[in-house]
């Protein structure tokens, strides 16, 4: 995965900032999760944390606003209102400041993040961006006290090598995705684990002891099998509209081929896994939602505006040109209102893995 | 001035990026004085600096690269060589990291920043961009140990208001600048005080004790007056430029009259009364340069490059259109060629201001 893959800039008709109402129900449905997580498990009496000023939170993952300022104003509100729940208790001490930075690659459109900050007189943090890929390190050592990434971490830091090797026995021939093949689900679950260990090391490093990393993960139950969820029957119809245009010489089937998408939906299992095998933060809360119930017809052009501004980067430097991005995810939008059967309650797998987490003491 | 006045973006023929080799000069000739005043002045042993970890370090007013990352690297090179000769002497202690924030107006190209960075792996730093003005607070109390600011501090945070009211005797009709005008002079030094105020009051707060702020500011030498020095001829010669253009009825003369360049060179002897009134620093260290010799015959087309991709979004801006800058910028290239004894060596009164602070103790 080149650095310069990242959600569609600027706030036009096809841009994240105007095609992220399903991550925004996140937000919106994690917050009050949030604030317990905080409540409950933000030791300001810790020594590392006590009185430490500036608190410095990070968003990792953020993209492009609004949402990232959503999630951070309810951080935020949650840390004061637990500042202020001591003060009844102790001697008044004087509420933290707040530092909180934006990360996410360096291609991100931090100008329109940026221009679109909540005005400096109405927000309550410093805010600086950060530039660069969360599967690395990012901060200098112990300076975060509190890390959160929402639907950023199903993203892969790279396309698992086997999936386009023709000689093994993973390629992933005429297909986008893992669907329905075990050997491809494997190369890919393996690339995940790389990238969570890859990825806890580097924050490990970089939260103060007693810190939290907050994380929203888009993933299924366990044991269901790809194949059986409705994201994984849309990857799917998806391939199958590139494949088309292919058949009609519209691109090439060899690039066809060779494109996977970078992204995985771990299992709760499986995370819990991953983060014990880390082994440098404890798991103080792992719960499950669902952020919407989806209409029984969905808005399948709206669906397909979602995926664009997501991926719309990452197609265009792997076919080497923009012009198929009209008429792919018109297709896309159509094939999806062929088959609606793939939004049927039974297919409904999948949900957010709300996860708080806890740095260990060194 | 509004929040979206910044130099020209990208890395196009008139980008800031490409059209900045004056600026780089002034980079390069201060280092030797950066490297020197860190080596003498920064008190590593003093307990607010002393295994500080990381060391943070902001350029404010860094704009588009690369001069910036330059002067950062410069600025790193010394803390690493100060901390290495103490090892010398002590028992080794590790050496710090480095978090480096670059800080223009939210309207700065921060994309093309972030993209032009040094690669991560043969920098020593961890990088975030700083959105914001610096005639402001842009960072939590006490955690800058070294603040930057190269060839920013003669923008003004705003152009005096007197200047563009018809009532008042500041009034500038006709003219962009405060050439041969001792009222309008008035003006912008009391806006230029009003601004370093504010600008020393924020750093005040956001430097640790003993910290530095490593200033480089254009000005000219006492008692000289702006009708003598070369730059503000050139600026009288812009300003006709845009008359000429007014009486053609390329655009309005009313908003010729109303539009001035908000920028200030000040005088040692007004910076250090600056300083001294604000009270939160000493002045370490102040020293004067020419960064380099001008030739006898200067390529004006170059030096038009130089202005436009200063001012070019606040013209822009001013009059409403974009259509006016080619002629505008050729026209004043042409005028220069026709005044070439604006560059007399006798006009040549300017220079940099090298001024070293440190916060006092609180």
């Amino acid at each position: 995965m080149p650095e310069t893959f990242s959600m569609n800039g600027g706030d036009g008709p096809h841009s994240y900032t105007k095609n992220s109402c399903y991550q925004r129900e996140v937000v919106d449905a994690a917050k009050d999760m949030i604030i317990g997580a905080i409540a409950e498990k933000l030791d300001i009496e810790n020594p590392t944390l006590n009185c430490s000023n500036p608190i410095r939170i990070a968003d990792l993952g953020c993209s492009v606003g609004p949402n990232t300022f959503i999630a951070m104003q309810n951080i935020i509100e949650a840390v004061e209102h637990k500042y202020q729940s001591l003060q009844l208790q102790n001697p008044p001490r004087s509420s933290p400041e707040f530092q909180v930075f934006f990360n996410d690659h360096a291609s991100n459109d931090f100008n329109t993040l940026f221009i679109s900050l909540p005005p400096s007189g109405g927000r309550q943090y410093f805010a600086a961006g950060v530039p660069g890929s969360f599967h690395g390190r990012l901060f200098p050592r112990a300076t975060l006290h509190i890390a959160h990434s929402s639907y950023a971490l199903h993203w892969l830091s790279m396309v698992p090598e086997e999936v386009v090797d023709r000689n093994s026995p993973a390629w992933n021939k005429g297909k986008v995705h893992y669907t329905g093949n075990e050997t491809v689900l494997e190369a890919y679950s393996a690339q995940y684990k790389r990238d969570m260990e890859v990825f806890l090391s580097a924050r490990a490093q970089e939260i103060v002891s007693g810190g939290l990393l907050l994380l929203l993960i888009p993933g299924c139950h366990d044991g269901v099998l790809p194949s059986e969820t409705g994201t994984s029957m849309l990857f799917g119809l998806f391939g199958s509209c590139l494949m088309d245009m292919a058949k009609m010489g519209m691109i090439s089937e060899e690039k066809v081929d060779s494109f996977n998408l970078p992204l995985y939906h771990t299992s709760p299992h499986e995370l819990k896994e991953s983060i014990e095998t880390n082994g440098y933060f404890n798991i103080e809360r792992m719960d499950f939602f669902t952020p919407h119930t989806p209409p029984d017809s969905p808005d399948c052009e709206i669906l397909a505006l979602h995926l664009r501004a997501a991926i719309e980067g990452l197609i265009t430097e792997h076919f080497g040109t923009d012009q198929i991005i009209e008429e792919l995810f018109e297709r896309y939008a159509k094939k999806m209102e062929e088959n609606l059967f793939v939004f049927d309650v039974k297919y409904r797998k999948e949900f957010v893995i709300f996860a708080c987490l806890k740095r260990k003491n060194n």
